[in-house]
């Protein structure tokens, strides 16, 4: 299990590959985003986004679900504070399937508790042609080696 | 409906109520981001988090429902380009109940479609006690008057 101390500057880890359906597509816009161009072929072919697509915020949990899987259930995180950044630079369709890297930003030990260190991790996601979707800076809190034995 | 014109600088917009379940905490959390204090009382109460608590992505969605409801499904909107932060600044626990407001901070005509405004919208959402759960900034797409006609 990673802790805090194995989030060093320049670590890159690999995310995916996760697979884009159109049920998931269409159920997560019904619960959380229900524009036409989330949910409809149509309504999606005469919006900006050309087809139908994947909520952004949608996304963003496929990313959490990547990075759960390739590194944080696996490790001390604590969760974060928030987000610095995310931009949806491509649609994501059903059908994608989507890979990305995490890469440590840098990482230092909490002011306040000793305890905890806070690693700035940067997040690309990509598509099966290469083409980026998500870009993403986020801050992860982790139990030092020690506080986590 | 409200298009890119009525997104004008200092409206604001009330969002929610929006009512916070044990079964949608978990089940979001089961499906993107399963780690302990997201699916589980014993694990969340010896985390950091002090007791169970939404994943912050699922806070995201729930303020993307909001909006939706409050505001973007009845305009002209056409998504965005990402999220300029997000702040988690406490936890969202099942039986909350959020309300929020979103605000207009600026708003421009896109420079090379000029069918498309740029609205920069801040968004606060709060718990049943006051309390300010999430901080965040985005920009919204929307179709001008004329385009959406």
């Amino acid at each position: 299990m990673r802790a805090f101390e194995d989030f060093t500057e320049g670590l890159e880890i690999a995310l995916g590959p996760y697979e884009v359906t159109k049920q998931e597509v269409i159920e997560f816009a019904a619960e959380f985003d229900p524009q036409p161009f989330h949910l409809d072929e149509e309504a999606a072919k005469a919006s900006m986004l050309g087809g139908l697509s994947a909520s952004g915020w949608h996304t963003c949990a496929m990313m959490m679900r990547m990075m759960a899987d390739a590194y944080v259930l696996d490790s001390t995180s604590q969760g974060g504070p928030g987000v610095d950044f995310v931009k949806w630079m491509r649609p994501v369709r059903p059908g994608d399937t989507l890979y990305g890297t995490a890469c440590v930003l840098s990482a230092r030990l909490s002011a306040k508790r000793p305890t905890i260190g806070l690693a700035r991790i940067s997040t690309t996601l990509r598509n099966g042609r290469g083409e980026t979707v998500l870009e993403s800076e986020h801050t992860l809190f982790l139990l030092t080696r020690e506080a986590a034995a």
